[in-house]
């Protein structure tokens, strides 16, 4: 098997020029030969996630995009407006390579006898880079799959399931009893729900529309509501009392919503309140903006006392915080229910070269909830 | 001197009615006999602080204010919209007294050896409803003023001297290393500049007016940037280089602000980054608001990374976390600092039933840098 794979493969770029124009593009690079500790890794599934956006599109207005040529000589391009060229600065000119997690057979090991026991193993690994065809990586950031399990139900084993249950983690640090989360019909959302019906965790999902109402109810949530309903705000301070919810996680960012979260949590903790209070709810609430699906401006009303915070949320910082062991049991309860709680879904399978066509990528730029595309660079 | 005091006094109220009138009046209220462990104190000074405001004021629209009567007779009256009578609900009703601090003369004292020890002194006390001619108060809420000083002097000794040596506290048991300070040039921020010049940390004043910033500079103040001019943003972010501040305690609340600081702050963090990060800085830039000059929405790009913070700060929370021995240090700094980095300047003195005038309540409602009242309710 070690001879039989090729020197190099194609993998996906982002670059930002000088002048304001991204260009996504897919080079032929070579495949580094794994070390003693490494192994070579055929990647077959990889995820296109929300964190990976970012870094894919940088500033880039989606609505300018356009492609050009094909196959492995397919290349996108986007305009990034002049105001948002600043925020660009560090990655000028730098071809950058995407891709946070994915999965793979490991075709090529090193002399260690850990990175040799891999061989033929289809395995996961968070190792950025992943739209590739090989990725050389450590043996030790590889999670073998169980038996029986495939590259695309193991490729999205880290972001989504490491992401909710950390935020469960987050909570029980911070002193919270239950959470509230936005954009809850997502992939994320989905396990977030399934994690905190199984460990009896009070959550409250905030969603956009009644069918994604309806299928995480059908999914057993106790608490959902929308904010396409009139009675919104009432809805949801009804569930935050039910609840105590004291912590959201916002996925959307932009707009109203983080404020409108604080309000209805001061609300439900006024209704408890027994005497007056000039400075509010001596509760502390928090909301976390993990996300941009709204990439305008957050605005809120301050109407929710003096006990409250808003502030930036990342899986990374957060796993490096609670140190090596708690990170490790998080994982490892991933792989034992992959199939279950950590199930994701797409809406299609593409190539590399496919997802640089307009249409996949004003699919995934959209950041749409009930969108979610796999790659598999074999295609 | 025990047998001379009157044995009731008048106090100032504030009572929002159901229907969503706000009443300010004066009731005469005995004055309770002290108890061993306690003392009458003769109110001679008591400041309006923009934190007495929230209480006094509610949520009325003052554009609506009128007053009618005179002397220990005058009643004004406003009107709270609608719509934010919702946030009035535990207070309805309730008339309730007004004053967080002030100072004044021991005129009667409890059995206690302690009560006794302070017969005739000039002392300052934190305890609520200080907008009294007559206050009974435990004797161990009582800070003795230096001899020499006066009431006037002492009235404004823990509301603003101890937030301003909180900021600084806050900074350090937070892990930063210099702070920004917006309404910069009011008393609280004139004595945040004494306190940072004093002990060599480094302090970006920010203000809104070319007036404030000489005044700040003529108290040697090394970084005042102004929001009304047009390099606000560079100077500010040149500012924030050079001092290395990631925290900022914010007066304003509503606005831009808040985000422009932390926008700042980035800016100022990237300029020493060596490698682009897809999330920004990996520092954590915090803005606390601790006030509402600007009682608008609070609205921000979130053009700075994930690891950020936004929040409410208030006093009396922080006192209590740091606990009584600590608290006590900063106490006993206050008071032997009194005349120097903790003076405060006042714009003029009124009667109670004077503060109860609209042209009054204009200036202290409005909630301007420049403007502070004293109340001496002996007038």
């Amino acid at each position: 098997m070690n001879t039989r794979i090729p020197t190099d493969g194609l993998q996906l770029r982002s670059l930002v020029r000088p002048d304001g124009e991204l260009e996504l593009s897919l080079h032929r690079v070579a495949t580094p030969e794994p070390a003693a500790d490494e192994v070579v890794l055929r990647v077959e599934a990889t995820p296109i996630n929300p964190s990976d956006i970012g870094l894919l599109f940088g500033a880039a207005d989606l609505s300018t995009v356009s492609s050009a040529g094909v196959g492995e000589h397919t290349v996108a391009t986007a305009r990034v407006p002049g105001a948002a060229m600043k925020s660009m600065g560090a990655r000028l000119g730098q071809s950058m390579a995407v891709g946070n997690e994915g999965a793979g057979t490991v075709v090529r090991a090193g002399s260690d006898s850990a990175a040799q026991a891999l061989l033929g193993r289809t395995v996961a690994v968070l190792a950025g880079a992943m739209y590739s065809q090989y990725r050389t990586v450590k043996a030790d950031q590889c999670l073998p799959l169980p038996p029986g399990t495939s590259a695309a139900e193991g490729a999205s084993c880290f972001v989504n399931p490491l992401t909710a249950l950390c935020m469960v983690e987050t909570m029980k640090r911070e002193g919270h009893k239950a959470l509230v989360h936005t954009a809850a019909a997502s992939n994320l959302g989905q396990m977030l729900n399934r994690i905190c019906l199984a460990d009896s965790v009070g959550l409250v999902n905030i969603v956009r529309k009644p069918e994604q109402e309806a299928l995480l109810r059908a999914q057993g949530a106790l608490h959902v509501v929308s904010t396409a309903s009139p009675g919104f705000a009432e809805d949801l301070t009804r569930a935050l009392v039910a609840t105590g919810a004291t912590l959201a996680f916002d996925a959307t960012g932009g707009g109203l919503l983080a404020g409108q979260i604080l309000g209805a949590m001061e609300s439900a903790l006024n209704q408890t309140a027994t005497e007056y209070s000039r400075y509010g709810s001596t509760t502390h609430k928090q909301v976390y903006i993990y996300g941009g699906l709204d990439t305008g401006r957050t605005e809120f009303a301050r109407n929710f006392g003096m006990a409250w915070g808003i502030g930036g949320w990342l899986l990374f910082p957060f796993l490096q915080r609670i140190g090596g062991e708690a990170a490790q049991a998080l994982r490892q309860r991933v792989a034992t229910e992959l199939k279950t709680t950590f199930a994701s879904h797409y809406t299609r399978v593409v190539s590399l070269a496919g997802a640089l066509q307009p249409e996949a990528m004003a699919e995934y730029g959209r950041r749409a909830t009930a969108s979610k595309l796999l790659i598999d660079p074999r295609l």
